[in-house]
């Protein structure tokens, strides 16, 4: 048994390591119909290569959330096997976009550590970045756990608490190289809406629901070699039942909002995030977005446009994000922040 | 909400509109994947590079089928999102076969209106072109659906109810460039049997049965990008179900008539289907054949075959299609009446 | 109905026959995506092209079970369509990876027969060959299964019990041309245990849990094109349960014997196997292995493992296998001895 992973526990960690992950993945045309078989997903950048193409991409990337629960997943073994919560997502941003071919690595700097009052956990913050088969940078993001101590009395470490971007500056964002949105077929994208046709505070409920199965979250979270055992196996809880994987409601939140948002194309950053509440087998999911925030870029006829992608269980009502007491209403399973590229 | 499709109402519709279809796809190797692992598909055309090509096609086409789903699936935001029923196919012909890195698109142009006496709803005849990347042509057909009235004080359109063949003719079907059945290898593909060895008539009963899951039927119809709530939505119907897409009940069927009929490989021809009773999640799907006609064709060594395909739920008898009251027996899904190519 | 299959029966059997199965079957990254979402599988040479390369292989080949189920799946229905029980496996060898593009078909030659002693049944040997498009040798094993009888006043055929080996020797091996793990990345793979850190008799217990949902093993056992009823039709048992191929047993397990075996890549031969008790959804399965032989290669710094591996559903104990009685016991689902390549 000493030939198994453990995980890493709270102690494992320091300020500074760098944990390369294993398991490279090269991605195929697999991947992207497995995606479209789990998620409602429509967006015709990433459906297409004749639209793509015609925006200055050459043929269809993958979607960008394949990029990123790949690189997220590789991660499980090492950060997160022993992790009590997923707590928050900060400063992500994708840096080129990943084609049918690409090999996908990853590693995890760890940038924090907190040891909890409790003494039995403590919050790991670790800077994830994902690179293909050039060495080249994909994507980066931090993310931040809660982590169990495998030794309680293993002592504290230094506090260190990163100083994280609230948000990722408009004028940080990379642009794919070529992305030009002048020439944009709004009918074979599926709505006539542009940047200026959004205004900011704007909530869009994207109205249609997907009744969630055990056999799908698994598929997908698989297939993002996603290890953790809550996922699979519903021996794990103690109420028999097993929890979703946090990434599949942000995919299944982002396709669903094709129908309001069908322009808004590429993910480009993660501002933040939190997993509110947790999802089941048999829950019906349903999304609405709230527009924070539009800017320029650099790229012709593109805009960025940062939106508030909130998933709901039965219950939910768009807009309704919180109750009085300031927390997460119970309905609410996601609350995402990120920019897109959508037409100006 | 403004931003999200509505859908269109029967009002909306004009004889003679043209619709362009949103969202291209581009499909691949993933696609087929996947509807092997959906379908019990054993096709050899479909399955085997080295048996397209020894029947002069190249590689291996994506099943005809999938070409179907795929330009069926953008023609649903547009034309059945309303819909209360699905009521029949017409005049469909496949025009060249689809391989993996071809994109599709698709078109609908209405041509035929008639409101119900009840003045709620009405039907709407479409022809549908499937295109691909060149703009050639790949799929053609006549759907009518019955569509509710958003405003029922909107009058009546114009009654125009289009002449439609009940068959398309055997010398209108469109022969793929360069199929060659001389050479045809009856050990690799599965059966002894050629289009010489059916007779009109004949019903063949294809045994076996595949009990459906939501978990598939949910994959499938989202991997042709069909958004219709009714088939994802659990929460959607009063009963608490969710309805199978028919296009599923088809390639279910399709895919076991192999047994019985595994050298009818080419699906060139829909002369009409009937969705004949809703199918869930539990029922086991079972299918029979019925002969209806056989042709020759241009082709070396090439017949057409006229088939009526059925399938049927628990209870169903093979041959036996109608009540005593000329209507369907209540196990009848699905009653399908098409072209194929087999070896003559 | 005489043009379906109706499957050989035991007395349809003669020894010397050589049965050639129909369908043969192109693969792609399709079938690699749907694997990696169908089981936990993770070990690097088969998830990226980049490892593989390093390896000495050049692009990623497909999992040696994609091929063993390619290959399987053809011969049922020809070997197993009337099979009372799948009985054994022997002599298996891996002779190529299997790559995207590749198309496989196969065939079997009876080499022994048994008639029972109760005169309704027997057993069949079949030594089955797979074969790609270039006519050239993937995989071949031997199998041995119980057939019923038609016509139970068919005579007993003479009885031949073929000899066969207990275990590939280790120099029978095939190494797939170019293997060298010299420069072996064990961060990549990982896990940083290398054949020698393997003693003989050593039990691994591979911790993580699957459990098992009906589409899962439906859309797995259809893509491999194994058409046998009692896997899809809940009609056909009287329990109402669908018997999970066993293959998806072997498979799952496997993918699970990563965690303490992630460098055991290659799997090089199939030395025996038998399904201990059947599998259904909403079992649990886990995985334990138990190292058998150690041995060198001529290939740079690769050795070959002999492994035991054992799937369990609730209830199994590592290590545990079979009762006092020298039966398994009633919660070993599998027991499998192969031979695998790993870094010396």
């Amino acid at each position: 048994m000493a030939k198994t992973n453990p995980g890493r526990f709270f102690e494992d960690y320091a300020v500074g390591q760098v944990i390369p992950h294993a398991v490279p993945r090269t991605l195929s045309g697999g991947e992207r119909a497995l995606y479209h078989a789990l998620y409602p997903a429509r967006h015709a950048l990433y459906s297409s290569d004749a639209f793509a193409a015609a925006c200055g991409l050459g043929a269809a990337p993958l979607d960008d959330l394949i990029a990123f629960h790949t690189v997220f997943g590789k991660t499980v073994p090492d950060i997160s096997l022993n992790a009590v919560a997923n707590l928050g997502y900060a400063e992500g941003r994708w840096h080129r976009p990943v084609r049918p071919g690409d090999t996908l690595r990853s590693a995890s700097e760890v940038i924090g550590l907190k040891q909890n009052s409790n003494g039995k956990s403590g919050v790991v913050w670790v800077r994830t970045r994902g690179l293909d088969q050039r060495g080249e940078l994909v994507l980066d993001y931090v993310r931040w756990v809660m982590v169990r101590k495998r030794d309680l009395e293993a002592p504290a470490p230094e506090t260190v608490v990163p100083r994280l971007a609230g948000v990722v500056a408009a004028g940080d964002l990379v642009l794919p190289e070529g992305l030009d949105f002048t020439g944009y077929d709004f009918t074979l994208a599926g709505e006539p809406h542009r940047m200026a046709d959004y205004e900011i505070g704007e909530v869009i409920d994207h109205v249609d629901g997907v009744t969630v199965e055990e056999a799908e979250h698994m598929q997908a979270t698989r297939l993002w070699q996603n290890t953790a055992k809550v996922h699979f196996d519903a021996t794990f809880r103690e109420d028999g039942r097993r929890l979703i994987y946090g990434g599949h409601v942000i995919s299944l939140a982002r396709a669903l909002s094709f129908n309001g948002l069908a322009n808004a194309q590429m993910i480009v950053g993660l501002n933040g995030g939190a997993h509110a509440n947790p999802c089941f087998a048999g829950d019906t999911v349903r999304a609405w977005s709230e527009v924070l925030d539009k800017a320029e870029t650099s790229a012709p006829g593109v805009g960025a446009i940062r939106l508030r992608l909130v998933a709901v269980k039965a219950g939910g009502v768009p807009g309704e994000l919180r109750g009085e007491d300031g927390k997460y209403r119970p309905e609410v399973l996601l609350d995402l922040d990120y920019w897109a590229l959508m037409p100006v």
